[in-house]
Formats: C-alpha cells, structure tokens, sequence
C-alpha cells in the first residue's frame, strides 16, 4: 500500500496561534478603549476585509514594487481584490460610497478589526495585526485633530498608563512643507534632508550637519554623499528639527507653512482650555509618519517607560499609534474635498504595553472545576453534578476524554483546576463526593512531608453529596 | 489638463459594511454565547485568517473545480495561501502543531470569527460571514458529543430563544453507511439514494419511491432516472428517512452501522439522564451535513419559528448551526487518530432569528449630548462642557463641523441625540445654558400647534451654567 502524503502541520510564515490569556487580555483592553471612544460620541462601524484594489489604492510607505505590501488576488470577473493593510483606506471608500444623506455630517467613527500585511515576517513583526481606529470625516476643524489627541491620551490613562509614561506628539505636514518652501530645500532634496534629520538621536547636530552638507565619512570610511545644502539652510534645519515650541520664523512667507501652524497654534489652544498640558500632548518637530495619505496634523502617541530592544539595550517603549489628517481620501473617489482626520491603535503593541507595566488585566477567570469519572456506567451522575455547579454559578465540566483516574488528575491539573470532584463506588454508596482541591495539594506537596500528606489528607474532603455547592463554594472562597 | 481617472467607491461584491446598531447587536448575542460556553469549560483560541492552503485541505461541498470555494494565492516562497473557510480546518492544523503536550487532552475550547467563501453572492449570502465555534478534540466518549449538543441547547435559551421554538437534531454518518450496507444500496447509487430521501418533504412518500425506484415524471413532464432499487429496498428507505426513534433493524449486520447506532443511543441516554426532553434534542434521520470531513455523530440546530422565504411563502426558520465528529483531521497531519467533535453556529443567522422573535438585544445606548457650537472663538468653553458632561458619566460631544446653527440641530438629530446644548452671546452674559430636548421637542411638534411650540419653547429651558449636568441628567431621565 503506498504510504498517504501528508500536510505538515505549521502555522503560515508571519502568522500566529493567539492563547486563552492574550484573548481576554485583548477583550479587556479593547473593551477599555471602546468604553472612552463611546463616551466621546464615536460610533462603531465594520468595512470587510477585502476591497477591490483601486478601492483601497497605495498609501504604504517604501514600496518598491508594484502591490507589495498587499495580499491581492483576481475575482472571478477579474477584478483585483486585496486584503485591507489599514482600516482607514476601507473607511474612506464607505464615507464616498455613503454620501447620499445615509451619514451624518461630520461622521465620527470608531472600528477594530485585523489587518494584513505582505511584508517580511520578523521577531514580533506578524502579517496579521489589529488595529483599532476612531475618525472623524467631515470636519476642516482643528479642534477635531485636538478631539483626537485628547481622546488618545485619554485612552492611555484609562488602560493604567500613568501620566508621565505616555505622550501625544504632534506636528504638521504642512509644517515640513511650508519649511522647505521658506529656507528653498529643492524637491531634490527633500528626501535627503528628511533622512538625515531623522538621524539625530544617533549621529547628533555635527553628523547631521554634514548630512546636511556636502557629506559625511562614517566611523567604516563609508562615504555618504550630503544634501548640499548651505550653512544658513543647515542651520535653520537643525534649529527647526529641535525646536520643542511652534515659531512662525521657520514658515514665514509660506502659505501651507502658515496654515499648518495655525492649525496647530489653534489646537494647542484648545489643549491649554482643555488643561491638557504638555506632558500629555506636545509639538514635537519629528514626528512625520509613513503613510501617503496625510494632508495635514499629523500623531504619534509615544510610550516613555523603558524595555529592552533586540540587542538587549535599554530603550524607550516607543510608538504604539498613530494618525493625521487625511483631506483627499475620500476626494480620491468622488472629486469632492472632505476633510478627515484620525487615529490608529497597534493593539498588539499597546497590549505589550500594558503587560510591561502589569496594567495587561487579563481578567482573572476560574478555571473550571472537574468531575471525574469514576465509573463510565455512571456518566448520568456526573453530568448531573456538573450541572448542579453550573446551575450555582461555578464553572464546571465532566473529564470528557475516556483515560483512567492519572490522567484524569493529569488533565485537571493542565487546565488550572481549583479543584476536583470525585465519587467512587465507596463514597457513592456513603452518599458522598470527595473534593479535591489542587491548589492547597499543590502547595502541602511543597511544604508538607509525603507521609503527613497522604496520611492526614490535608487537602481532600468528603461531604454528603446534598451540600456538593457549598462545600465547592467554601473551598473556591 | 487630463482629467484624473478616479476608482469607483464600491464594496466588493459579496461583502457588507456593518453598522451601529447590528455590530451593538452582535456583540451581546456573542458575549451571551461566550458566557454559556465559559461556564461549560471550554477556553477560548484564534487561529489565523491566514494558511496554508494544504493544512486547510478541501472538504467544502459540492466543488467542481480545484481551489473553488476558496480564496487563494500564492506566496513569495511560491507556497499557496488561502482564506480560511471554516474555523474547524485550522483547529486542526493547530492541534496537531501542538502534540507535544502544550496542551491538556480533551482539548475543550472555542472560537469566534470571520471565514470566508470564495462563492457566487446571492441575497443574504455573503463571501464573508461569521462563525462561533466549540471543539472538543482528544476524545472519542460520546459524552463529548452530548455535551454539545446540550451546550447549543441552553445557548439558544440563554439568548432567549423559547424552549419549542429550538430543536437540536442529530444523527450519524456510520447510520447511513450502516443502513446502505445492511440494505445493499450500491455506491454507485448512493448519491441518488440520499438526494431522492432528501425530497420527502416536497415530494412525499409517494414521489420518493419512484426516485428511489424506476425513476419519475415531473409535471413539466421531465423525466429523472431513478436509483433502481428493490420494492424492500425502498420500503426499508422510507422506513429509514421517515423514523424518530433509533431502531436496530435498520444497521443489523453492519459494523460500522451497529457502532452509529451505540452512539447515538450512549448520547440518548446522556440526554435523558440531564433532563433534555425531545423537544429540545432528537434524533432526526434527515439530518447529514454537507462538510466531508464528518466521521460519526452529526448535529443541526434548528429553529422552528416562522417566517417568509424569498417568494413570500410562510416556512421554518430553519438552521442555524451544525457540526458533528471528525475523527480524522488531526490524523490528517501527524497519522495518529485524534477523535474530535464540534459545533459551529451560523452568527448572522442565529442574528436574524433573534431579531425576528424580537431578542437580539441591542444594547440601548444613548446616543451623545450635542454640545453646539455658536461661537467658533469659544470652542473652549463648549469643549469644556462637554469635559463637565462626560466626566459625569453621560456620553457627549462638542460639534465638530464648520457649518452653522441650522446644520448643527440637523447632525443632532441625524446622530439620534436625546438633547443639544446651547449658549449664545445672550445665554453666555447670563451665566446660563440652554437646553434643547429634541425627543420632546419631535413629539410637540407633532401634537401642539406651531406657534404654541414656538411660543411656549416647550421643549427648551434654560438653566445657569453651573447646573448644567443636574439639568442634563433631569431631561434624560
């Protein structure tokens, strides 16, 4: 007989297998979050998980090729479909599809669902991620970006973050433009020049200078070519790059540079009413983020307290959202501007968070009590003890496998068990039930000699079977 | 200048937006689901959306072409990836990645979420749709099978669906097989055999036997070929399809029809012994399931409620979940035999049955405090309203458009809001708010005069600013 090819059993590259604890870690977090957004008048809504590709469009950052990023596939009638890498791209395409009247204007959302990404899997990097994202579609207003960033901090603080740990940092696009349209950095250029001021955590004002300028030599004596910018173009750059306070110097003469500052001089208003100090929400001149699709403020809303990276470092948590104004979403469909601004969660991220500061709250959920079986003939009776428990509340099963009395033990023991029930021939006809309780076993095993345990049977007792709830509830107490 | 070619904003077809009030809905139908499974045991797990398209294998039905039925597509290492389409494959695929003790045996747990068909959308049918699955996998005991069955049954009357408007039916796969062998219907006609059973309702006794038989003439006068059967071959047939009770006769002689047998009347036995009456779990001979990876015991939920079909006709609800054992799906992977049985529930069915019978529970949310904005240099002072409101505990918002006082009380409204808050230059120099219930306010409109409205502002008050949340409270209660 030729011997049956078999699948291998393993989980796709990038992909993963999520457990009881994270579940309810999750559920509890999510509920949190949901609970603010609510309280803020978003309301919830779902798009799918596939879109038509030109639906979606292509706002991934550093994508070389054509659909990376994206998993894609033709439908039957050879349209492209694609699995959504955002929940933003989807929003946009529900707003233009519903703007008949169905929505109220502005339409304020909020959603959580799983992503996709095609990208290469790494440590804690998955292909498959929640996010979850409020927006508000229909508002020019500032005071909808500063909703968002107040909402955000909210949100940390609500989950345990203490203030102090967190920070909403947030700039403007038109910032950065109205920048290099003032101090005339070429479109050339531009890329160059946003790179290397990314770098100044690491190469600090001389290296980037030379980054700036005609280029720098590294510690190998690789050369990298600069962006040929003059002393004074240097000079405000880096001046703009560590500015910790809005100045209209950086901008002046600029009309998208002076409209994304007023935007935020009227959002960092609206913070100071709302006593939203800078310790909860703050301009920070780094903050760009990757997506296309911003038009305007953009967010990140940063963790402080510190953890190790992959090389063992101490570092800052870092990034655990994001978002921005995004006023040509929509536009993209319908012709017709309607300005939009949002926010997205990592929830693994902040999930990771939360866990780092012991603020995860996996609800604490009583693994279930077990009725063993004794003696198959008489499953009936034991079904009807575990129902006698359920019935009282207690989270309760039969053992549902047929191994004997070890593994049964074996098996209550895995789940966590509080404790065991157990009625054999001779407390049956006692009309009894033993409860074992394998918290207390466990710890007599450690402390107790074997002898005294198994003599005195410290943690098994034997009650008429009438008072099996009580004595279950005593022992769970 | 060329006019840009803009994507056209469309769902993809097969798939849904979701809003509000059926994502509220879903959630306490789920949450209830979750609870009674809780209680039973079992512990909750995710699989990915995501696998290999060979650890799924292909047991939908009915599938002419490869891959059809499934959305696939091949990764950069060449390997092909699907959607998942049950949460039963992946289970398996999980389970037998994790053999090695990882986990406790029975393996009792459950799921929920979306899967997805790569299937001609139809009214109501969708290419995504959700499922809430429970598994018990490691154990042959038929108690297992019971339990299941029970747990569906107190799940619909948890979600309030009436004892007598809810049966769970079951039968077994190895009862066919038995009856075929024990009667000697061919393979060759054994599709025949169990479409032509499959008619009874519409056909009758009559109609069946022919099928069964020579074959039959419809009114159209088209004529289908029968199964060729023997007079005692159908005799016994109608017998089969038309019993309530387990009888022995039916599988006398066949192994596999004998061991069917034992099952169902081991579960039987269970059911009795718990209190589960016929109304609420039997044996229905018509009961088969279409997925092929069923191996034993196969159960269908169905409610018994009335409603219209599509051609206006009054008929059953019908089902809305099944499941079953699949002995051989883990051993698909690692060769050894890992018993298994489950219950997947259809999530937006079991939806639209509790909306019809009135139960699905949307949470009665309140819909947000609008706080209006009359004056777009005081938004700080309405912001700190609604601060003052929800620290309160009551859900509301600042507008947060552009547009004026007419377009505000519209999105007020739109939004479904109890109340708007208003303070004007006027109310503003007399310390004062006002207050506008919109719910009374649509109700006088209807009953009292326009002028006595107007008039009288019946449904408008004012009161000083500091009693604003009392004031608010007051109207809402």
């Amino acid at each position: 007989m030729s011997k049956e090819i078999r699948p291998k059993a393993r989980v796709a590259k990038g992909f993963r297998d999520v457990g009881p604890d994270e579940i309810r870690g999750l559920r509890s977090m999510l509920a949190t979050i949901q609970q603010v957004y609510e309280a803020y008048g978003f309301e919830p809504v779902e798009q799918p998980f596939i879109e038509y590709t030109d639906a979606l469009g292509k706002f991934l950052p550093d994508q070389d090729r054509p659909n990376a990023g994206v998993f894609s596939f033709q439908d039957e009638d050879e349209q492209w479909l694609s699995l959504r890498y955002d929940l933003t791209a989807p929003l946009a395409r529900y707003v233009a599809e519903n703007t008949q009247g169905q929505l109220p204007t502005p339409y304020r959302s909020y959603r959580n669902g799983w992503v996709f990404r095609n990208e290469k899997p790494g440590p804690g990097r998955f292909r498959q991620f929640m996010q979850f994202d409020a927006d508000t579609v229909g508002s020019a207003s500032p005071a909808a970006d500063a909703e968002v960033c107040m909402m955000a901090a909210d949100t940390m603080e609500a989950l345990g973050i203490a203030r102090g740990q967190y920070v909403m940092k947030f700039n403007s696009r038109k910032l950065l433009d109205g920048f290099t349209e003032t101090f005339a950095i070429g479109d050339d250029v531009k890329l160059t020049w946003l790179r290397a001021l990314d770098k100044l955590d690491r190469l600090g004002r001389e290296g980037v200078a030379l980054l700036l300028g005609a280029g720098r030599k590294d510690e190998s004596g690789d050369f990298t070519k600069g962006a040929g910018l003059s002393d004074k173009q240097i000079e405000a750059s880096l001046a703009f790059a560590t500015a910790t306070e809005l100045d209209s110097r950086f901008v002046s003469g600029s009309k998208a540079g002076e409209e994304g500052l007023a935007d935020l001089q009227a959002m960092e208003a609206l913070f100071k009413a709302a006593g939203y100090g800078k310790d909860r929400v703050r301009y920070d001149s780094s903050v760009v983020r990757g997506l296309e699709y911003y038009t305007g403020p953009v967010f990140e809303c940063e963790l402080l307290m510190e953890t190790k990276d992959e090389d063992g470092r101490t570092v800052r948590f870092g990034s655990v959202g994001g978002g921005g104004r995004y006023d040509d979403l929509v536009a993209r469909f319908t012709g017709q501007k309607v300005p939009a601004t949002g926010f997205s969660i990592g929830v693994s991220r902040l999930y990771s968070a939360l866990k780092l500061v012991g603020k995860a709250g996996e609800a604490a959920v009583q693994a279930p009590v077990v009725v063993l079986v004794m003696d198959k003939d008489r499953q009936a009776d034991y079904w009807r003890m575990v129902m006698t428990l359920r019935a009282a509340g207690i989270r309760a099963e039969m053992y549902m496998g047929t191994a004997g009395m070890k593994a049964q033990m074996k098996y209550a023991d895995k789940r966590g068990s509080p404790l065991v029930v157990i009625q054999g021939t001779d407390e049956k006809a006692r009309g009894e039930v033993q409860i074992k309780d394998l918290r207390l076993g466990a710890e007599l095993a450690e402390t107790a000699s074997r002898e005294e345990y198994a003599s005195q049977r410290l943690a098994q007792q034997s009650v008429p079977e009438a008072e099996l709830v009580a004595a279950v509830k005593k022992a769970l107490a």
